[in-house]
């Protein structure tokens, strides 16, 4: 085997390999050359190169996203690391360990005019949970040993005074990679290399030390849970809302319970990943009801409960966020081993824990008070779910009856990815199938990597994956298709409603005659172009009974990957979404 | 005309207009609409809309490179500003005036969960040269006046010890602007905006307080001029470097000085746009014949400046730069009003002006040492242009023949673009008719905007713009093809050899299987494609006869723009470009 001759080289890659990580995304150039070296020539690692690294990240995070482990993205100096800030910046939000390793040029030739040379040390600062600066390794070309004292080990805690290049990079390379295995946060290690940069050896020089230390979640204290069982036996009211959350993540049992307790409503969106038919998925078909009713006060003040108990990731339904801000709950609680976000500015309690730790406590006892909460709301459940089968049949072919289809259609346990931002907002106002798992980038809810997300996300699940995107979003990542690395099962569905269709349905969207340009963006691109460039198989409908047939054919065997476009009328879809919320009130 | 009602958006575009900034970039989103409208419902501005942010950012940094003045990109909140960092550092190592307005959810509501939302402030800070975090202004809402006091404006100075938002703002972006135009470097405003964003009025709301202050050259200091003018003066061995430098920056009279002083060699690059027969091009082609002499050490020594004297950006050529540093002159001086790079580590002053200025005074009296410095290296110049004549004759059809070909072929006056990392190199190594100007992102030398720039470039100047671009940076720009802004004549030529051609020419490089999946990047894309799906013109050639009759045509007039594509050997590039240092040597 093959090893880099350049010790901080062989110490990154010796670090990932004795933490178990094997998938490593390379976009190339010559700096990063001794990594690249080191993790393609040992079989240990699964290497793919992808060119454009903005694209290149987002895959990454989709691999780090299905294993739940950290994925490396490798690239050379100057501003092609910048291009991974995006997907970093929704692995921060989203809580996906994506390893990031930038190789430098050395400090010295920093801001003197050398080529591909920015300032990379914490250039991610605001959005990721550790940045390794580690130290230039010149002993391959001198044997001179630096000296650091402990004050330069950025953040880390060594008891050394005194340490050495390698006991330098050592330590804080175990504090990068013991952040991101008890945190699943992103993390960046930005290694100098002086050149050459391309010699290498057949035996390894030196054998790094490496300490693995993982947070331990503390248990939650006991001593006082007493006080919120109280609470929550007590509670007559109470809404669990659950965001992006992975597929079984919470025991049946505990939603079983929760599901039979009539004090109780699941609000659940698609990226949830829960499933009882006692849930509330949906959520705006309950909320917009209400809002548009004349007894408005009343009807919220009938839903606004007690307690919230909150776990997962973000929210989508702008809904149910501002009828919580304005109808306050006593209480609001959230569950999650590392953080919580004061979502509703009512925030009492983080419960440091899993939710099936919490559950295990809090659900011992199956005292559940008298209430007629569920059943109330489950009536509205039952209303919208008749009048939006009703107004399926009366509307014409657009956005809403294009995605009532091919929910509807989505095979049995495939993995659904949803672009933002229409895509997943319509996808939430239609139910799936409990087998089919659901995923979105909603840590920053942008629409620059959905589909590289998903490509990568693909790799690594046993069933095939779909992906439902905008025009716009899909048109943004276009060079995702250019990776070399896509199933042939791999299916996209792109609703083409010629633009930015989400800006048609804002409240309060300007009228002016700028608005097509500068809001929604119409374009003219022909995706059978695209697609013929990155070879997929293209099929194009633009009604309702050419959509029902081609869907029956989408997701068979394929050699390639396909794509079905289904245009829409950019003009008709967002009078027909706002209608369908009178509809079911 | 409309107006939004936010106070602090009527702020934002007022302070652009009263100080004539008319370009701005938009991409679409909702945070920004109150900005979105401001600036597109005023005719005094150019507004243009593209989608894909890092896209955007490179087309408003072309708009501001010709210009040479300050182009705004405006985008909404989240990680669509991420995507503009590229092209951010780009700028920031280039002296571009860009001006990144990005819109973001009030303070309370970052890190809450809320969807697109981020920590924007100072995001940029490693490659800014100021950032203006705006504070919220409510006023339109609640007419609550907040007051600040001056601690909290960030780094800019205001005597008053107490500020409401609108003097806040105003001094914030005072300071901003101010910075933006005297210093050239881009600077990040960050606007967060409440709900509602689309409320428009007919009349403004308030008159922004301007103040325009321009930081003045100080004139260098003369009274200890004297001592390097003798150094000059006396100096028989000087050679004077050339990066990037705009058209025209030096007085022609000067050149011819410098040209015809027996004692001074001056070395520029296809991107100094300075032009004189006796001036140096193609640095390479003399140094690495030295580099492959026998008397290489002697000749070096020959070579060796007592001063060097350098003026404009960043320098490409890798064997100047290298020989520079091992072979240090006594004397290394820059001429720049704000910045000097230490690029060989041994710069001894910095003159704080114009090259125009200083030239002046340096050049007053024209007494010039006795020297053959300029003679003797002529005669290896002549040499060279002699043996390249030569070569192109013997070798076959090649990216090196191709370069010879087209970079005779382009019309007069023309601009030209190039891209990273082969075509600028490629380039460097011939001729160009002096009344081309020739513009590359060197900054940071990335591949990543090279497209988008040359589109924004080629909006204002007169004559069409030509870039030439090899195949990797063409499609991980391909999104610049999406812009809507292209002019009928702006012209590609793409070098398509099938991948990264760079990493076959690199000294040193990986031998190894893995080389071309993970180094060149191999791939299939027909580029014919491409250019379907955004309504480009293409023709392809694969050799010599080919290409000149294409480019015969090429440059006539179109009613689409046009890309030429150059398919070349892959596997052959490398040695014919190594065999030519070799042939001349």
């Amino acid at each position: 085997m093959k090893y880099s001759i350049i010790p901080s080289s062989q110490t990154v890659v010796y670090h990932c390999k004795a933490r178990g990580i094997k998938n490593i995304i390379i976009s190339p150039g010559s700096r990063n050359a001794p990594l690249t070296i080191g993790f393609t020539e040992d079989p240990f690692f699964n290497c793919y190169s992808i060119v454009d690294e903005r694209s290149a990240a987002f895959f990454a995070m989709g691999i780090a996203q299905q294993l739940k482990e950290p994925a490396v993205v490798l690239c050379t100096s100057g501003s092609a690391l910048l291009n991974y800030y995006p997907a970093i910046s929704e692995a921060f939000y989203s809580d996906i360990p994506l390893v990031v390793i930038s190789a430098d040029r050395p400090p010295y030739k920093v801001d003197i005019g050398d080529g591909q040379t920015i300032r990379q040390e914490d250039v991610f600062k605001n959005h990721i949970a550790f940045g390794a600066n580690l130290k230039l390794d010149v002993s391959h070309a001198s044997e001179k040993v630096l000296k650091y004292d402990k004050e330069s080990l950025d953040g880390a805690t060594v008891e050394e005074a005194q340490l050495t290049v390698q006991e330098f990079n050592d330590a804080v390379l175990d504090k990068a990679f013991n952040v991101v295995f008890s945190l699943n946060s992103p993390i960046h290690i930005n290694v100098p290399f002086e050149e050459p940069l391309y010699e290498v050896i057949t035996e390894p020089t030196l054998t790094p030390n490496v300490n693995i230390i993982r947070k331990e979640h503390k248990g939650f204290d006991l001593e006082n849970f007493q006080g919120y069982l109280d609470i929550w036996n007590g509670a007559k009211r109470k809404i669990v809302l659950v965001g992006v959350n992975f597929p079984n993540t919470v025991d049946q049992k505990y939603l079983e319970i929760l599901a039979k307790d009539p004090s109780v409503i699941v609000l659940k969106e698609c990226t949830s990943n829960l499933h009882h038919p006692n849930f509330f998925p949906s959520i705006d078909s309950i909320i917009a009801p209400i809002e548009k009713s004349p007894n408005k006060e009343e009807l919220f003040k009938q839903l606004q409960p007690e307690v919230v108990l909150t776990f997962g990731g973000l929210i989508v339904s702008k809904k149910i966020k501002a009828f919580l801000r304005e109808y306050s709950p006593t209480y609001h609680w959230h569950i999650d081993a590392h953080k919580a976000s004061n979502t509703f500015f009512s925030l009492t309690h983080h419960f440091k824990t899993e939710p099936n730790t919490f559950f295990g406590k809090l659900l011992k006892k199956k005292s559940v008070p008298i209430s007629d909460y569920h059943q109330y709301w489950s009536q509205a459940k039952i209303r919208y779910i008749s009048r939006r089968a009703a107004y399926m049949k009366e509307i014409p072919f657009s956005d809403m009856l294009a995605f009532n289809h091919l929910m509807g259609s989505i095979p049995k346990k495939y993995q659904l990815q949803l672009g933002n931002s229409s895509a997943i907002r319509y996808a939430q106002l239609f139910d799936l199938d409990a087998s089919v798992t659901v995923f979105c980038n909603r840590g920053t809810s942008g629409i620059d990597g959905s589909t590289s997300t998903a490509i990568g996300a693909a790799l690594h699940t046993d069933e095939p994956t779909l992906l439902v995107s905008g025009d716009l979003s899909f048109l943004y990542d276009s060079n995702a298709l250019w990776i070399k690395y896509i199933r042939p099962d791999f299916r996209i569905i792109v609703i083409n409603n010629g633009g930015g269709g989400i800006f048609r349905i804002l409240p309060g969207k300007d009228k002016s005659d700028n608005f097509e340009t500068f809001f929604e963006t119409t374009h003219q691109i022909d995706l059978a172009d695209i697609a013929k460039t990155y070879n997929f198989d293209i099929v194009s409908v633009a009604d309702e009974s050419s959509l029902i047939s081609e869907l029956e054919g989408f997701y068979a065997k394929s050699q390639r990957p396909k794509i079905l476009e289904i245009k829409t009328p950019r003009l008709l879809n967002d009078e027909i979404l706002l209608n369908y919320f009178d509809f079911i009130s």
